[in-house]
Order: C-alpha cells, then sequence, then structure tokens
C-alpha cells in the first residue's frame, strides 16, 4: 500500500463482503470512505459513524459521482457494491444490467481522473454453465436468459469495461468470488449458507434445493479480504487483471453440507428437499454452474492461500446468528 | 400496425440502417421522430427537416429522456443507434459498454411506460467464436477481452435486458442483423463493403485483412427493413424475442467480394491483402467468427424471405458513392 493509513473507499461497505472489507482495511491501519446506497445492507452502520477512521456515505456511488464526489487523494477504491443473491435479484429483471454497469462505468471513470487503483467484484457466475473454471477459459452464455443470466452478463460486461479501461491507464483488477459465507451473510439474498444455519439453529426444516448434489466451494469473508489487504499491490503489478478467489478444499455437496451444519449444530432440523421456485418464487433459478469449484491460478501465483476450513465457517455464521437477528430477512419465515 | 400513419420513433435515424429505416416507414405512410446524437450520422438530416412528416431531434436519447421526453402515443420504437463499426468503437474501449446500456436501459423504460412497442437492434458480433449461428445457440465468449467482444457482450446484455423486461410488460423483440450493406454504409467504421466499393471507383488499391478467407454473408438494408415494416407486428405475437436478420445466399468470402466488386465496377485497382491493424491502429481486431452466416428460423418462420442479390448490393453502393463523397470519411485517405 501507498502509505500506511491511506484512505480506502469501499462501496457496498454495509454489504456482507464490503462490511468484511471495511474491518480488514480498518484493522490494517487504513481509514475507510464506505458509500452504500442501503439496498443490500446487512448493518447498519452505527459502529463505522462512530469510528472517527470511517465516513459513511448513504447513497448510490453513482449518485455520489454525479453530484460532484470524487476520489482524489483515496489510496485505492474497491467497488463491491451490487445487488447480490439469486433471490434478491428477481425483482430486478430487466433492469439489473443496467444496475451493475450504471454504477461500475462512473467508478471506472473516476478512478482514472483520479488516478486511484480499482478493485471490481465481478462473480464466478460469469462462468454460466461453462465446466472447468480458470480465468482463461471462454465463457458460455446461455440465451435463453433469465436474471441469472442477466446478472452474469452485466457482470462479464464490468469485467471487460475494466479491461479495456487499461488502454486509457486505468490501474484496476477483477475479483470472481466463490461462494463467499461467514458472519453476516444474510439468508434473504437466497443464500445458502446462512439459511441453513439458521434453519438448523430455530429447529427448522433445512431446505435442500435442486436436488442437493450440485457442488460449492466456500470461502471465508476473511480469506477473501486477505486477498485484498496482501496481495492487490502484488497483481497491479502483474498481467492477470481477472482473478478467481474460492476456496477449492470447501468444495462439498450442498446436501452433504446441510448434514454437516445439521451435526456440527447438534440440531434436530430435519433435512427436506424443495424446489427453490416454491420458496423464491417461479422466476427463481438455479445456477447453470451444477459442480461450481474454481480453478485458482492468479491468486496463487501471487502467494495467496486461503485457509479456513469449512467447519469454522459454519460455527461462525452459527455465533452470529444465536446473537443477532438476520437483519435482512427479520420478517421473513424461515 | 396499429394505425397507418402513426409515428415510429427511431433512434439513430440520421446513421446507415437507421435512415433506411427512416425511408421505410415514411414509404409506409408513417410519420417519423429520429432522435440522433450525431456520433453515428451518414447524412446531415436536412432533407429529413424539411419534410413535414418528420421531426428531428438531435440529442442522445438518454439526454432526451432524461430530460423529460417520452414515447407516450407513439406507435412503435426502433433503438438502432449504437457505435457501431470494428474502427469507430476503438476509441469507445473502456466505455463502449456502458455508452450501449446507458442509452438501451432508458429507451426500455420509456418503452414500458408508454405502452409502445420495441425493437431493439443487438449484432450478430454477440456470437463471438461459436459456431453454428441459431438464435437457440449458446453464446460464448473469449475473455481475453478486446473492445469488439466489449460491444459484443454489451449486445448481449441488452438482449437479455429486453428479454427479462417482458416480464414487467415490455412489448419487444431483438433484431440480430448480420453484416447489413447498402448506400450510405460509410467505410469510416471500418466496413468492408464501402472501403472496397470506393477503392475500385478511385482506382485505389482493394485491401483485403485476415488473409481474405473469412466468409461473411450480406444483406440489403432494403430488406432488412422490410422485415420491421412487414413483419414487426408479427413478431411481438409469437414467442420468439431474439430475431436473426441476414442473408445466407450472399454468403461469399472477402476475397472474392473484392474480386466480385472489382469486375463489376470494372476497375484497375489491384487487391492486396494488408493487416487491418495497419490501418485502423494496433488495438484493431477481427472477428471472432470467421464463418458468419446466419441461420434463418425466426424471421423465415413469420413468411419474411431477404430478396436482393450481392451484384445489386455492390452496384448501389458503387451507385451512391459515384454522385457523392463518403460524408464520414471525407478527409480519411482510402
Amino acid at each position: 500500500m501507498r502509505a500506511p493509513g491511506g484512505e480506502v473507499v469501499i462501496t457496498g461497505g454495509l454489504g456482507f463482503i464490503g462490511s468484511h472489507l471495511v474491518d480488514a482495511y480498518l484493522a490494517a491501519g487504513h481509514r475507510v470512505r464506505i458509500i452504500d446506497s442501503n439496498a443490500g445492507a446487512v448493518i447498519d452502520g452505527e459502529d463505522y459513524d462512530a469510528d472517527p477512521r470511517c465516513a459513511v456515505v448513504r447513497e448510490r456511488v453513482e449518485d455520489y459521482l454525479a453530484a460532484g464526489g470524487d476520489f482524489a487523494g483515496v489510496d485505492r477504491v474497491i467497488h463491491a457494491a451490487s445487488y447480490v443473491g439469486p433471490a434478491s435479484i428477481l425483482s430486478r429483471a430487466g433492469r439489473l444490467g443496467h444496475d451493475i454497469i450504471g454504477s461500475t462505468a462512473p467508478v471506472i471513470e473516476a478512478c482514472m481522473n483520479a488516478g486511484t487503483p480499482l478493485c471490481v467484484f465481478s462473480s464466478a457466475e460469469v462462468y454460466g454453465r461453462s465446466g472447468v473454471l480458470d480465468e482463461k477459459d471462454d465463457i458460455v452464455v446461455p440465451t435463453q436468459y433469465n436474471t441469472r443470466i442477466e446478472y452474469a452478463v452485466a457482470k462479464t460486461l464490468a469485467e471487460a469495461m475494466v479491461c479495456n479501461s487499461r488502454r486509457h491507464g486505468l490501474r484496476g483488477i477483477v475479483i470472481r468470488p466463490f461462494n463467499v459465507a461467514g458472519a453476516r451473510q444474510s439468508r434473504a439474498g437466497g443464500f445458502v449458507m446462512p439459511t441453513f444455519v439458521q434453519q438448523a439453529l430455530a429447529g427448522r426444516p433445512i431446505t435442500v434445493f435442486a436436488g442437493g448434489e450440485q457442488i460449492r466451494a466456500f470461502i471465508a469473508a476473511g480469506d477473501l479480504t486477505g486477498f485484498l489487504t496482501g496481495y492487490m499491490d502484488l497483481a497491479l503489478q502483474g498481467d492477470e487483471v481477472i482473478i478467481n478467489v474460492g476456496n477449492p478444499a470447501n468444495a462439498v455437496t450442498i446436501m452433504d453440507l446441510a448434514e454437516r451444519v445439521k451435526n456440527l449444530l447438534a440440531s434436530p432440523s430435519p433435512i427436506v428437499r424443495v424446489d427453490g421456485r416454491s420458496v423464491h418464487g417461479p422466476h427463481y433459478a438455479e445456477a447453470e454452474s451444477f459442480h461450481k469449484i474454481p480453478a485458482l491460478r492468479a491468486a496463487t501465483g501471487l502467494g495467496w492461500r486461503p485457509r479456513i476450513p469449512l467447519d469454522e465457517l459454519i460455527l461462525s455464521t452459527a455465533d452470529y446468528y444465536r446473537a443477532r437477528e438476520d437483519r435482512r430477512a427479520v420478517n421473513a419465515p424461515l
């Protein structure tokens, strides 16, 4: 990093990944400017309001920039703001593409104007139904478009915009996170880990979608933030713009995850197979990738390794939700 | 059409495809509102200014709508405005995604608000390096992003936004045109037909890129506009949202096209192989598809057929450029 204590802008800093990034950069000695529209906030942000090292701007980053905000003097910008979650995005059908591009484009422009390095969050969803999930692979896009595919194509376009903006001097990288999990993740977006954990804690049925044979590899939010606080400078100096961040060692079928959550938390919950559409409505769609295991190449090439095992992820999620309600899902039945 | 004489909005109506659409809708008895930023204009539009059936708004459609413009009472909207051409797009690297999505999103929204049917122009470029070019096929996106791929992904996202907006009541279709050609097409964007024709007329070398073995199928602008004036209502009633419009009967290698142009125009021009990058700069990229021949299914299923043969296309382009300069390329060497 340029200077200890330099200011980091984190869009979506009140969201799940964003708030972990805020904590990690604060712990690394930075000041943090959070810009968050509250659309995906998992915390109220009052602790950050009270922290002299933080500034919290509660609006969309595109509105912030359109009103004259800029990134002058900022050490780096992490653009983590996005609609996320297979259930949350459904209400944005047809508008999601513009939601994502309309916020990413002005962030890129403002970073170029200020000479500030940028990290944009893409998604493992970009791989669509591609088989092996390596950064160099072609992406296969099914054209029976649903909202999930609109999301994936928008993230792909944001990636291309970052890559091509380097020609105009942008210093930027793109992260493709694979199934990040941990404390604060809300079940409201349709995320499986907090759903299973909250169901297990409440003794409610653990609901497995799509048969449960699909494989996901969960990475701890702390491992992801460790990549950015520890390796982003190195990444900016390298040739790889697109970087998978995930933890293949935590690969598990969703049915196995359900059983592991149940056993670890000593829960009486039955495990039941259900159709996701019966929970999230007729437009809900499963991921195109049945086996979503990251190939790590760019990130490990820089020396980064994920460390936190699956059981610890389950337990930290459970600790969090033993102590409090799921703020975004507080009125939704489990 | 709802009523003879109903008003049609055509964005990009001073561009190549757009101006042919204007003429076709005028000929079919409509009034036309042209909204054009002048970014890709091939004509000055003074004839339309003087025509009582036309209104010409010279600004970007997103600015027009942001300033309070709307489509109330409009019979249909044809969104043809776009940066086009493999050379023209290069200066928009990194910004092209937002150029395309930032104009398409408000057009979709305004059509939903007004209840007006919409046709959005996508591009055969979306197929990327896919093999067979059928509307139902998956799209393969190479992730060594260049500006051409940014263009293709943005068009793919625009398609997904139209498809998913139907859930909110949009009546809309998407056209994927394959190598449209004819009078008024400028060589400035890097289009091969007007380049070859103007080179042949001037006795300058006809410059064949990439070896000349790549196959393209050229469709006359008049065949394309005939689909919209004759079959759009039928298309809106059907299930196919994405519609290829091209003319496989006009498939030709680029080397054969060069020879055909030379012979038809009795030109003394030599035919030379060159690297496109020596003409358009180091960032110029060839299309991912080597054989770009449309599979026609949705459009022919409605009864439409392309009719105009390749020779007629070459001759009408030559007639146009015998009578006048290429307005967009007037200062560029051939």
